[in-house]
């Protein structure tokens, strides 16, 4: 496939037409499969703006051709397929996003975007008729893998992030944002908040898969979100004195891998105590030479936590214990915060709705809960009436390739979601 | 400058012609300072067949050039500049390497290169006579900083490594040792043993900048090896299973930068105890994302100790901690030695010799002392008797920007190896 080239940052919305021979969710899936699909791995590799990410936005913009909705890319780079007038106003989105960290599943992001195609080919299947305006979206840069900020299309429409902050944003070449985004055929000179597009939704519902196992412990197919923890990211900089790992005597040296060591292990005590989680995932080592001891180790921690007090109490005592270990190494040790999202809780009367919807359809209560992830969901919730469904993960493994949902739990997923769509946008 | 490109793999010895004002010490000092220097750092990035390489290697050659000295490359890529007529035999070569780690200093192989022409042209002002060949080197990645085994070159030419091995080392890209030779010009068709090379060699002796403090600590600017400690690389490969950051309940990770961590901390432990040294400085993660839990961490440990009782004693224990770990954090780990030297005791005769001419030249005896540092001088000593100048280095401080010998002590240096050079070869 060959990547998606708007000749106009943010390409006016072309009409819908009649559907033609829409494919079925397997049909999707596999389409989706060998995009960016490491063959060593079997994870995937979709970055922000990269060949992988064109493939993606190519296939979605085929998928809105082949159900006659109108396409359209906004200004920050996000993908809409319309059925309907957007500017009818209060209109009901629904969609995920297409990019993947690096080796990671099939699942996370494709997932939403797959169902919120087949939601509304069954609604289509059911007869059903639209009241309100509907969307299809796939936001730009959900994992931020490539320039170390999550949920950037997101952020830039909702006004998060600005067009300065986003200028500065570099991927581990060097490469800037602004750059990348032309390379792949964007304006960045186009890039800020949209206010005018947010005012027209009416609803925004996001489907992912579960990254964790509380919908298998529970036995339930599907769930929705209550609330997204408070998380951030930590960039630790411990800096000591490059030298010679077979000449320098142990007392000589001022080696910042171990200060690294020791923060590790203090992260995870800390989670362990406060009831949280945090990880040491990246590390950047310079000169990174096996018998060299390193100048600099840099690593980033990942914390969150159920409520702010918890995350701020194991971020400030991961932090005194680093700077403990680097005194003790004779290493200088720099903090720095790259970001923070606040606890997230997704708006009660929607998500109130969306549970009276399924409980009405299924007959049964639908389980809400909580998530430690982040969404573009989350990042819209402050413009928008936001919700999500979680389809059940047998393992929780979640940015792997061992990534997965079954089959039955995924069409239980397109099921909810066009319910819920019916029950928001039909009648 | 541009790269030094033989026609041919081994090329014929250059006949000597006259020298045409050779550059002083600090000419070539000069001439060298720019060639593959990092403009943020201060160190140097001369990786072995990259474009810095092969500017050294232009420089080398010039310097043949300079002196009237025939030039010509072996064939596995080792670089020859000959006083006299090679196949005469019982030859004396003196030379270090000009490749360097990752930002690495200055001195740390080019000061033995420049040393060598140095005494060269300082034995031709005192009007020295030669009665046997004599030559400069500059041997190919001593370093193993891009393929990650160390003195590549001589170890090709002594027979310690064999081309089929050489064939599968990679670097850090994938890029193979052949590809890389071929290049940058060489023919890796040709690589191999070399023996009747060595056989023409009646002595080697190499300079090289101290990397420890002994020299400093007993305040002499010169000193003569006594031997090079056992040392080894081995790669540590922890693989636990790749998830999200933020979703993964603690108790349903398999995180392998924990046991990473322990291991670090245990290496630095075993080594205190056995007054060894022990380094973890390299590491590679996988996918290294900042919100993925790793599913592989690859840890580099370099281990030296003055025996070889010492050194099995440390590894083996790093290696029993590492595997606790690992099985606590349900993770599967394999160690791979990737290389070992063992202890390298200088010829006793050579080193006699020259502590007799130092002493005889200088009025004082000139200190003997070993070294955890591993050097081409080491390789070849299995082959051609061999030995090592040491000057003084007032730190310790090595394979860092801030490497460092005064310019008297280099001065030094220089004279000590014309001492040397003219008591070996001028008689």
């Amino acid at each position: 496939m060959t990547a998606d080239r708007p000749s106009a940052p943010s390409s006016p919305a072309v009409r819908a037409g009649a559907p033609v021979h829409p494919p079925s969710f397997q049909e999707m899936w596999r389409e989706l499969h060998p995009i960016g699909r490491d063959a060593d791995s079997g994870g995937y590799r979709r970055s922000a703006w990269t060949g992988a990410d064109a493939d993606c936005r190519t296939w979605f913009q085929e998928q809105a051709a082949r159900r006659g909705l109108a396409y359209e890319t906004d200004r920050n780079g996000n993908q809409w397929a319309w059925l309907g007038d957007p500017a009818a106003g209060d209109a009901v989105v629904t969609g995920s996003h297409l990019d993947s960290v690096p080796d990671g599943g099939a699942f996370d992001g494709p997932l939403g975007v797959v169902s919120a195609f087949a939601a509304l080919d069954e609604l289509r299947a059911r007869g059903a008729e639209f009241t309100r305006p509907l969307a299809v979206t796939n936001f730009g840069d959900e994992e931020g893998a490539r320039f170390g900020l999550a949920c950037v299309g997101s952020r830039l429409t909702a006004g998060q992030l600005t067009k300065e902050q986003a200028y500065e944003l570099r991927d581990g070449d060097g490469v800037r944002l602004p750059e990348a985004m032309e390379a792949a055929g964007y304006d960045p000179e186009a890039i800020g908040a949209d206010p005018g597009r947010l005012a027209r939704i009416g609803a925004f519902v996001e489907l992912h898969v579960e990254q964790g196992r509380a919908l298998d412990l529970s036995g339930d197919p599907v769930g929705i979100a209550s609330a997204i923890w408070p998380h951030g990211r930590w960039r630790f900089d411990f800096r000591g004195e490059a030298n010679h790992a077979g000449t320098t005597r142990l007392a000589d040296r001022r080696d910042p891998m171990l200060s690294y060591a020791e923060t590790v292990l203090a992260a995870r005590r800390e989670a362990e105590l406060a009831g949280a989680v945090a990880t040491f995932g990246k590390i950047s080592v310079e000169p990174n030479g096996v018998n060299a001891i390193p100048s600099l180790v840099r690593g980033w921690l990942d914390a969150r936590a159920a409520d702010q007090d918890t995350l701020d109490t194991v971020v400030t005592a991961v932090e005194k214990a680093a700077r403990e270990y680097a005194d003790r190494h004779g290493v200088d040790l720099a903090v720095v915060r790259e970001s923070f999202t606040p606890v997230v809780e997704f708006a009660h009367a929607l998500r109130d709705e969306l549970g009276a919807i399924l409980r009405e359809r299924t007959g049964r209560a639908v389980p809400v809960l909580g998530t430690g992830a982040g969404h573009d969901a989350g990042i819209l919730s402050a413009s928008v009436p936001t919700a999500m469904l979680f389809v059940r993960n047998p393992t929780g493994v979640s940015h792997s390739p061992a990534e997965h949902a079954a089959e039955d739990d995924c069409a239980a997923g397109v099921r909810a979601l066009a319910d819920v769509l019916e029950g928001l946008a039909c009648r």
